[in-house]
């Protein structure tokens, strides 16, 4: 058995994949993993891969050692070559390959450690459970596309510091053994083991610190920083996770919005080589909501929602006219070439309308001999020209209406819209649509909590033109807070925050805190802003899903090394696990869980 | 009173402190706190402070509202004031003020906010209680100096991610929910609601992590990462810290010496302005100990320990003929000047010798006449000479002496050695002197645990002309291990880790466990060292101590934006804290505190 050997004497000189024609001729030592090895003609081929792709190698039995060590070579073995590159025999050029215009012929050969064989193909597209890929994560990002992610997100992190870097922003560590935070999710809990009973949180978002950061005088803040939410698990949740915060001093919204644009052209030109045409589009939440029938919305294509209740107001039809005289709406929207579409594709539609509230779905199909729907008989012919009129209707097309209250006709439109755009193809997957919203509520009012909660938090301001609505009409008061949005996803949200002391009164008053209510959940906040706080606002993005979007997974536990599953644990290393009792004695605490669920 | 006034129409143009002679006649609009107001001569002046710096501004009666609202502020109320640069008039030119040649003539004036007095002024070298600077941390880090502090780290951590990037490293994240470490300081531990009865650990270091992303084909890692160790405090240590965490593949450590030394002249280079000469010195451990009695030697001055073992192995005194005789040593240094040391000095040098364990101290005086020592009777006059030669003794000169074992007369005597460094200013506080310690004992034998423990850990390499040691004389094997060492503290360690299988059994069969206990507790380490790992080791250093020596503080808590205090507390937000009974229960858990220490 060929023996495992060191690196002693042996310097590697390049990476696999750097090697092109122009290195023909040179003497190369080369050490990586076996991807594949092929006998042939007598001869040893090897691909060797490492961090930088892979490049062909060739074994002959003329050279000795090198090759009776190769012969004994399987898939993933660790290998040190070194060795002369070759142009590839005419024929043999793999147009491939960014090495396949050559080959290294070994001279001496390494090896440095065997491997067992992986339970996967250290490969692109391998159709494998994630349950399995998660167990072997260190091989499963040892695959090609796996290095592209982890590179990917360490270029944009990197792309991020070079931009704010250079506009003056600081990178500030935050603690991560801090206070639990009144409101909000709900924190991970770190018994203290010197203060009996007592706990630290893992931080939620560093947004208390990063406004201490601005009374401090910093102006212009910023940190990649892991936070954590202990979440009942959703569909692509993850317990710990990456924000982009930052704050600034000195600045309006216009400010804000401006720089973030900035950021974002400049990482994706500087990832993605795509070019971000500026200023992003933007639509008030208002605009949102009645166009899209959501506040993040899908820009990629149009099908917009449209109103109708003014042409449907006195109409024959009851439940139009009727949601209309009740305060309601009746909105609707033209999918292009649905006409044909069976009853039991209606229906569907239908069901997945009624998902967000909608108590029904009318439809009407436009043909070139006029509309057929159930519904026609109680409209005028006037009052079908207008609808298909408003709603750009042409032969072929299929109109759908939703009859309710404005809020339930906007979500049931807006979801509906998604589903056919997905279904008609009316984007291009490819294509990234960013758009700001803005102008969100300040406040809603919270039936279960009998009182007004904040939309953002606490500490937005509202915008001025709407200062006199904080006393006569709360609901109407818009908030200086803004989302930036990337193809229906929202990527991160923000806001101008509250400076003032007689503003941050009012909205105490507005949200039913009294001054002693408000001391006791936003104490040393409130301390802080007594001595001096700068007009100051910020924004936070989730990186994770930044990058899910840029690398167009559909998880993105594909874009965290390390993830979590759906169910909050880490199958590489089996946590959580049970501990000593011990331990749980030093912290002060006794367990009443009836048995460990410890796979172990 | 005057109202406290938006940002609208205003966009600050210049920070306070960039202002210079060649911006006079410029209109700017400058936006900070007040640092300083002084009324005179019917003007007011103020010093009007940002993130950049002072500069003067003064406000005429003439400009009429401008001037009233400046008659309101006090220190630290934010301001914005929009005026003309304009050369200070002969004779008040302030050449310690960097825009000390200009003031800035106001000509619109905003209270952007008020401030109450802060307890203490926000200016450099305050005599201030140090809790009291933690409690309105917010107001501690206006202070210019921790500003350059804040501004210093965030730098510092700059140039290292500019460095590594340029040689080929990816910053990866690795998780800090993990799983509770079996060897090590205490964890940290975050209860698991979603599994009850178990725990995620926070982590001590990335090190399995890094191990893995080097199986995982990663080949250049690096993280500025924040680590946990629930340890019972001491002196400058918290309780959550940052390391600066590099593992690299295809190495062999002079790779990685040599990559570490040029990434200390980088960063010291753009952060300090200072020239490292490299290569750094070298010291093995054995020398490092004989030398400095230190395995981190403070090497800015010599006054090195020197053996004298041979020349009083048969001497006239017992205590020094017996110490050689037992097998220990006997061993001086020469403290120049210092003949003349009274009895109580000399009581007191004794007295922190003792402290590390010298059962005794010997001290000889070199005056112009001979030796003046209370055992100068036991020797012969050529054993004088001789001790005089080997220590390099001039007249003047106080000789110190242990005899003792070999370990113990190297710690007593390396402790003296920095008490009389310090006490002779031997050195300037300036310099910086780094050294590297290699070769360290792989193994040292725990007679608490009757077995040998790994002294850097159980992955370390052994040197390869020892591994012939590794069964005859396993303490005897050094390890391919190193620390980096600056003005006499560790900044970081690291070492080659083994990579082959064989050699790990010899380690985990020396350390005492079985393979099955070798998988117990490193199971999925040794899972993923089965499929392929390359030859590779790394390194850490503790960010927040290398800051404190770069900016020549007292302690790590200047030097990190919020820190705990020694007995593991955040007075600013009084963290840890009491938490609901419901959050308790949710996560399986009952306190067995017997009541809260909580100070809220």
């Amino acid at each position: 058995m060929v023996v495992v050997e060191g690196l002693a004497g042996l310097h590697r000189s390049h990476g696999c994949g750097e090697l092109t024609a122009a290195d023909a001729g040179k003497e190369v030592t080369l050490m990586g993993w076996v991807h594949r090895r092929r006998d042939h003609g007598g001869l040893i081929f090897i691909d060797l891969r490492d961090r930088s792709g892979l490049v062909q190698v060739v074994c002959d039995p003329k050279s000795g050692p090198a090759f009776q060590k190769a012969e004994e070579v399987r898939n993933e073995y660790v290998v040190a070559v070194r060795g002369l590159v070759r142009r590839r025999p005419e024929g043999t050029v793999n147009p491939k390959l960014p090495t396949g215009e050559i080959e290294v012929v070994a001279e001496e050969f390494r090896l440095l450690n065997r491997a067992k064989t992986p339970p996967f193909y250290i490969d692109d597209g391998i159709d494998v459970d994630e349950a399995l890929r998660l167990r072997y994560r260190y091989l499963d990002l040892r695959r090609p596309e796996m290095q592209r992610l982890l590179y990917l997100r360490y270029r944009t992190t990197r792309a991020i510091r070079d931009f704010l870097d250079a506009r003056g922003f600081w990178e500030i560590e935050t603690p991560m053994l801090t206070r639990s935070t009144p409101e909000g999710a709900r924190d991970f809990l770190v018994p203290s083991r010197l203060r009996p009973g007592e706990f630290f949180a893992l931080p939620q978002s560093p947004q208390l610190f990063k406004q201490i950061l601005m009374v401090a005088g910093v102006e212009r803040y910023f940190q990649i920083v892991r936070c954590f939410r202990d979440e009942d698990l959703r569909a692509d949740r993850q317990p710990e996770f990456t924000q982009l915060d930052m704050e600034m001093s000195f600045v309006q919204r216009e400010d804000i919005l401006k720089l973030v644009e900035e950021l974002m052209a400049y990482v994706f030109r500087e990832t993605l080589g795509v070019e971000l045409a500026l200023p992003l589009p933007r639509l008030t939440y208002r605009e949102a909501m009645d166009r899209y029938g959501s506040d993040k919305p899908d820009i990629r294509f149009g099908m917009e929602i449209v109103d109708v209740s003014d042409l449907v107001a006195g109409c024959g039809f009851k439940v139009f006219a009727e949601a209309v005289a009740r305060g309601g709406v009746v909105r609707g929207l033209c999918a292009p070439g649905c006409a044909g579409y069976s009853r039991r594709e209606l229906d569907e539609l239908t069901r997945q309308a009624a998902v967000f509230g909608a108590k029904g779905l009318a439809w009407m199909a436009v043909t070139p001999e006029g509309i057929r729907s159930p519904i026609a008989k109680f409209f005028t012919a006037g009052e079908l020209e207008g609808l298909v009129a408003r709603l750009a209707g042409k032969p072929g097309d299929l109109l759908l209406f939703v009859a309710d209250t404005e809020t339930t006709a906007a979500t049931a439109l807006g979801a509906l819209r998604l589903e056919m755009g997905r279904r008609l193809h009316l984007y291009d997957p490819e294509q990234l649509a960013f758009t700001w919203v803005t102008e969100f509520p300040l406040l809603e009012y919270s039936a279960e909590e009998k009182r007004y909660v904040a939309v953002h938090h606490p500490f937005t301001m509202p915008m001025e033109e709407d200062w006199p609505l904080l006393d006569s009409d709360p609901l109407r008061v818009r908030a200086l807070a803004y989302d930036l949005v990337l193809n229906g996803v929202e990527l991160g949200g923000g806001s101008i925050r509250i400076h003032r002391r007689d503003i941050q009164e009012k909205m105490f008053n507005l949200l039913g805190f009294t001054p002693e209510a408000a001391r006791d959940k936003f104490g040393f906040l409130l301390d802080a802003f007594e001595y001096g706080t700068p007009p100051h606002g910020g924004i936070a993005f989730g990186l994770d899903r930044m990058l899910m979007l840029m690398a167009r997974r559909d998880t993105i536990r594909d874009c965290i090394p390390f993830p979590k599953t759906q169910s909050g644990t880490c199958l590489m290393t089996a946590a959580p696990s049970g501990v000593s009792p011990e331990q749980l004695q030093e912290l002060h605490l006794r367990s009443t869980a009836r048995k460990s669920t410890n796979p172990a």
